[in-house]
């Protein structure tokens, strides 16, 4: 079955161009004006509207067991919810426990993944370091289509790893041409003041931020990248949520370092005085980590993502329900740390980036999908509307209009962060691997229809670091190994 | 004729991928692998070579009069080295006096221009301010295709103009769709210290860098950024130059200001030293504003080039012999200003940038031609490779070798400032407007065979300003008017 | 008369010892525990309270003439009110007009001061240049005790001086050991925001922050900074009301130049929201120059002052009744720039500051007398608790509150821009040269009492500047000469 | 016996003034011109030099057992060469192996002290953390006159801490009302760095900066500010070396935090080619933490001083002769770290800062003991010229002259990093509690003369930080309890 998008303004990170563009046996056959129709295609008109790359979300965790439950958004129900906000893609993540094996892990979430409606691929969680680990990332890296190993700094007594740690799996994510990236919190001082909190009967959802100010953050984020600097690997932050943390990455790449950011679509609309809200379910359906932050905090992320220092967005999509969330009644810290978000994102992102004026369409588009495909080294496959690539595409209607809310929403939670907010500009079709799921309101999501897609570490290897490193060198010193990949 | 370049890597400011491209009628006809060339089609083999779209050179001056003396390069002779160092547009100025009329200066410049072997476009400066002056900016972004304005903020008793001016000509801009450009130099400082320094007896060649230190830039790019700022206009810095420059517009990106930088290819790879060299003409034929400055802002700029805080590179081509420098044997303040490097900057870029490291070779392209033609919105025509687009391509062998000299340049000048520069990766064929204009160390330019670029004002208008400017404002007062365009 | 303030802790800028502090024949004669009074003293119990030095407003404008009218406080009422606040000693500002004799102009204003009742001293502004004012600027520093130049960069049309006359005049207060001052706003975007705004029909006092955003202040410190740097010459900045000015001082101190900043006690309280007031005379009696900004900017001026990066306070008192603010009905250009706060400055300070813990007692000597009296080389004749000083103190009651009103103060204004503020932290008793004029709520100023104070230039040299030059400097080339004075 | 220094220059972190000085019974007794000699009194003619507080030199490490050996100065030694530099007081370090008491520690070091020539006291190293840690750090400063507490970041497997014990101890010395102290550089990457080197076969004393390059501090200062900033504590850095670590002090008083930064002499003039000097020994004799750094970074440290964002100098003394260095011979790693300075400390500050106009004279005086005595709370004790304060005082020559040796010097070691140093600015004589102990190049240093300095806690608390904490807080929560000290 082919398809035709006819008439519409096509939008790539680089340009805008009024062109058909015609999708056959799952990729794009032709980028064009006037294009004909072969015989049984199906036309789509996008008079009007704008023929984009599907958004691609690398922060997602799929029905991911967490803090004792299970997100209760599965690979099917996750991505298919994603197809009707015009995401097409998603970057999941592999959690090994300490001590599990990273190939048994990663083989358990290829597993669960069969199901999704929508294209998936898998970033790596190193947890722990041993012989076996290191050999396992190679592992993942030759044979699975992982280039990329995420490193928590938090959750202390659970899946934190110190600096060695960071700095063995930074040196081997950097041999094998893979990137490594972090969820940037100091998870000691995280640790110290719930416990000074709790210890002051502070108890409820208040309590989150509290104990995750956002200096927690830019601490790490700093961390992160003078380790990855010293190793002269490039770094990934995930979930970049304040001021402190972009200043981190402007200043680094301002030195030269490969630094990139992340920035969840919840992070640039939502602030902190959610967690005082009087309804305690209200208030804990918003405990996430990063947490919501005063407000000026959004001014630096949207200025980031325009000026080119923070280059992705996401979601970091985690769904627990009420029930789930009641774990923490008693306790904060019990609360199971998450929001919904993917089917929403594109939308909350266009409404209140490029309909004021802060993104152009093609930043829009480079933020959803193109910067995310490079990074991560899919490229052209994904976030680009060009022959050859696959047939990942999104009809926007920039005059569509919708109010978010849990009632409509096809995410599998009972609560929507975005709730009550009317946002203009929606996906109008969605076409996923050269079929059209999502169409005029009608999702037509396919469980397992999703493939799994193979990430390629990077060939060339950088030699960016090593002349930087080189300059503090004294002259006749052998330089140290820089294999730094650079996406 | 058509040309059918086989068996390269074509490499744009996106992505890389094998592929042959085909020419004809000017323009590009097909881009992909294996492509059949059409009876009586030059076929030429770029394997082991790079395909990329020809360089743009945003700052030129051609046969430019000034300082007493014309610029030795004519329209022809400049463009045609540009075209040996695989250059294929370059966008020059037009530089009305003083009540000259902006309009009458455009044709006596289109006329001059009339003989060039390369493609080329006009920046208009506004040296001063009138009603006139502002009709006729009208007039040349309707009639005449401008889209940017220079202003100079140095030189005083000539073209310098003052803040009263840079405000009503960055309002007009903004307000037409066009982009403001400033030389950044605080002339009533350089001024200052030229009187100074002549006082002192100081008056060869080491007295320039004195006369305007890396603080007299880094003031006047703060100031234009800031007025910029206030009008919500973008702006963009010509020839930055210092760390200082380049952390204003960082900073300033990074609160949401549209601001850009250009790096000319030689103060990326010289330094202040050149002053110091005991000859006379040596010393002299480096003086150009702003001068070469200490080492270490060098790493500044490529690191600004890197993470797209400085998005474009130029030469500020301006030739001038010996016997022209000599104006100011006695007196470095008549030397006139201004160095040569059409022709090496793309190999100079990729000599010192690409094979370090410090640039991907898509950042490359970024920076040679891709960005420069957005942000003076003459992409895809320019600054692409893909069907429909200028038949402007260079191949690039990165193997290939030479060694700059004045002995071998085809620029008019006596004098090379990276003589005797050995560098690896050099223009093997260069197209121009679909023919064959350098191939194999054989220049083949055509007088005239250049056509003038239009380029259009921005249609759609940014609200990002408006949005930021409302920030601060009382609750209940309109808006100013932004009418900013934000490519 | 000699006076024993007995029981009391003096705090200096360096400490804070209980002492009993002895005063006679207008200086302080002893400091030490136990202290025994001479017959006929009179004797201040002190049990609980501080005993500091007198407080300096080194920014006022008495009965200045501007703007069509001239300020409501005299020289008498306006240091009659700083008594009433624990403020001994203002320095005011000369203010000549274009054209006229600085020399001329200063003895107009020591005629108006004759009647002060604290002491006084001046700052002479170069408003416009030539050899006559570079003659008087010597004739000034050498005779009449001057060692501090005013330089506005905003009142265009009025007062304004461009950068030509900062170079001239900074180098020529460099070589006589002299301070150059300036008023740190762009005014050529002020005027071009003002007719903007009056264009659009915003007429009232919400146009006037609109007219001077901080983007106008952070522009022109950076470029007062920059030509300071230039000349070796160190620079005082009044009254930085920003972030971006604070940041501006922070970066060039961090860079080695001799960067000073003021503080209005208005800024660090009042935002500007004040200029929404539906009351029209309500907002027009808070314009003043720079405006009142949003909160945020209030942080960066506490922690500037705490840091040490900023370094004194002062009013910019300068007071117009109502019907003299009615000048600008129509148009808020038109309505006299000025507060007033002399007499609550020291109380504002210590309540908003030192109570919530931003500053130490220490520190709120510091900013409120003694790095004035060092930076105006006034040290230790004024700022000072210790033998051989002025007898100017003030014994403070920090547990004393009393509630800002215009119906209260002393200052000759109907209004006041703290009115109803309660503070806790109170001037019990304030001798000023020697004599009790200030106790329990009874003000004995005297008319005539206060003296001119002298401020001798600096007698030695820095060569820091030099030394930074020089840096960028060929070898062999002489270095500039540099004679900065860095207090 | 009393001493009268007759005819100099008293200069003070606030002030200069001509002035004798009376000494008797150990304390100042006058301070005044003209004074009169009672009979017995030493006199001293100070005519032509400068009397200022003696040097207090808050980082020394007198026979020290560290890394297998002891540092060859002991308390005499060490004491008595900084008597003849001009220190009269040193606050040197408790250092507890893990699991050990911190009193039975304590209690080690004071008998160790017992032969001091010179006053001194003591930082009380926290390596390790438990209940009794806690508790001893509470017996210290209520009984032991401890206000200080030092943490080491760096020293994996030895003394290092990780950020839980930070935030456990920076929270204890809060409470206590004592300031906590670092040794800021990240211990993980320097232990990854030196088994990378060493495998890489580089194992000679230039891998010791290699492992050590500037970001490992920078970062590692970064996140002791973001600990102590969580908690509203103060925090001091020790040997500040790096632009990074400056920035980071002054990014951080910028925003309100009460940082403190202590500079080492040696950091101020030496740079790193010293670890490429040919002879082994020669290089390993610079072999200290944090090495010596690239030129640049000088600039910084000195900008930093003047401007006040850095405090204090020190030396970080940690004498090791040839023979114990040598223990690293085979590997850099294994080299005693450690250099001495005590004797040359102010001179070299005075040399190179006060005579290149880097820093003023009452500059020179606040960063080489007052700032130093006031933030460690011994203000006006030590620290001051002033009747009361301790008689330690120095008579400074600022024109003799000496030049730096080994050979001369009278510390207790083989080598010296100033050797031949030729200086401007000499200790002329020095006076110790009282008694005349250097004096024209005779040094009369007695044994056991030196007295124990207790340090009272601070007994104000400041609210400071609280308030800041305050900002990002839900309304009606508690706010934690802030008593963080700001010296």
């Amino acid at each position: 079955m082919s398809i035709l998008i006819r008439g519409g303004t096509v939008v790539t990170g680089e340009q805008e161009l009024r062109a058909d563009v015609l999708c056959d046996g799952g990729t794009i056959k032709a980028v064009g004006p006037g294009l004909d129709a072969p015989a049984g295609t199906t036309v789509i008109d996008a008079g009007g509207m704008f023929v984009m790359p599907g958004g691609i979300d690398p922060h997602t965790h799929m029905e991911l067991p967490f803090m004792g439950t299970v997100a209760s958004d599965d690979f099917f129900t996750g991505t298919a919810a994603g197809l009707a906000g015009g995401t097409t893609t998603i970057i999941d993540f592999v959690i090994p426990g300490p001590n599990e094996s990273l190939v048994a892990a990663y083989k358990t979430w290829r597993e669960r993944a069969q199901k999704a409606a929508g294209d998936y691929s898998f970033h790596v969680a190193v947890t722990w370091w041993s012989d076996q680990v290191s050999d396992e990332m190679g592992v993942l890296t030759r044979d699975h289509g992982v280039n990329s190993f995420k490193h928590f700094m938090a959750y202390k007594n659970a899946i934190m790893v110190d600096d060695g740690v960071l700095l063995h799996s930074f040196a081997r994510a950097q041999e094998l041409g893979a990137i490594p990236t972090v969820h940037a919190e100091n998870g000691e001082a995280v640790f110290h003041l719930q416990r000074q909190l709790l210890a002051q009967g502070i108890t409820g959802p208040e309590g989150h931020p509290l104990s995750r100010p956002p200096e927690v953050e830019g601490e790490a984020a700093t961390r992160a990248i003078a380790i990855a600097n010293l190793l002269g690997a490039p770094v990934y932050i995930v979930h970049v949520s304040t001021e402190q943390a972009t200043a981190a990455i402007t200043r680094a790449r301002a030195a030269g370092v490969r630094a990139y950011g992340e920035v969840l679509a919840q992070h640039l609309v939502i602030d902190e005085s959610v967690y005082r809200n009087p309804d305690w379910a209200t208030a804990a359906a918003h405990v996430m980590s990063p947490p919501f932050r005063p407000k000026h905090h959004q001014d630096a992320l949207w200025a980031g993502l325009a000026a080119g220092q923070l280059q992705t967005t996401a979601t970091d999509h985690c769904a627990f329900c009420a029930p789930q969330k009641a774990a923490g009644k008693d306790n904060f810290t019990m609360i199971p740390n998450g929001t919904a978000g993917i089917e929403d994102r594109m939308s909350v992102l266009w409404h209140h980036g490029v309909r004021t004026g802060k993104l152009t369409r093609s930043e829009f588009v480079r933020v959803t999908s193109t910067n995310t495909a490079q990074i991560f080294n899919i490229f052209p496959r994904k976030g680009a509307v060009a022959v050859g690539a696959d047939a990942d595409l999104v009809v926007w209607d920039p005059a569509g209009t919708r109010t978010i809310s849990a009632k409509t929403h096809h995410q599998n939670v009972d609560f929507n962060v975005f709730e009550g907010m009317e946002v203009t500009g929606v996906a109008r079709h969605t076409i996923s691997g050269g079929k059209l799921v999502w169409t005029d309101g009608d999702l037509r999501a396919v469980r397992g229809a999703g493939k799994y897609v193979e990430r390629p570490c990077f060939p060339s290897v950088s030699q960016a670091q090593a002349i930087r490193n080189e300059r503090n060198r004294p002259t006749g010193v052998a330089r140290m190994p820089a294999t730094a990949v650079t996406p």
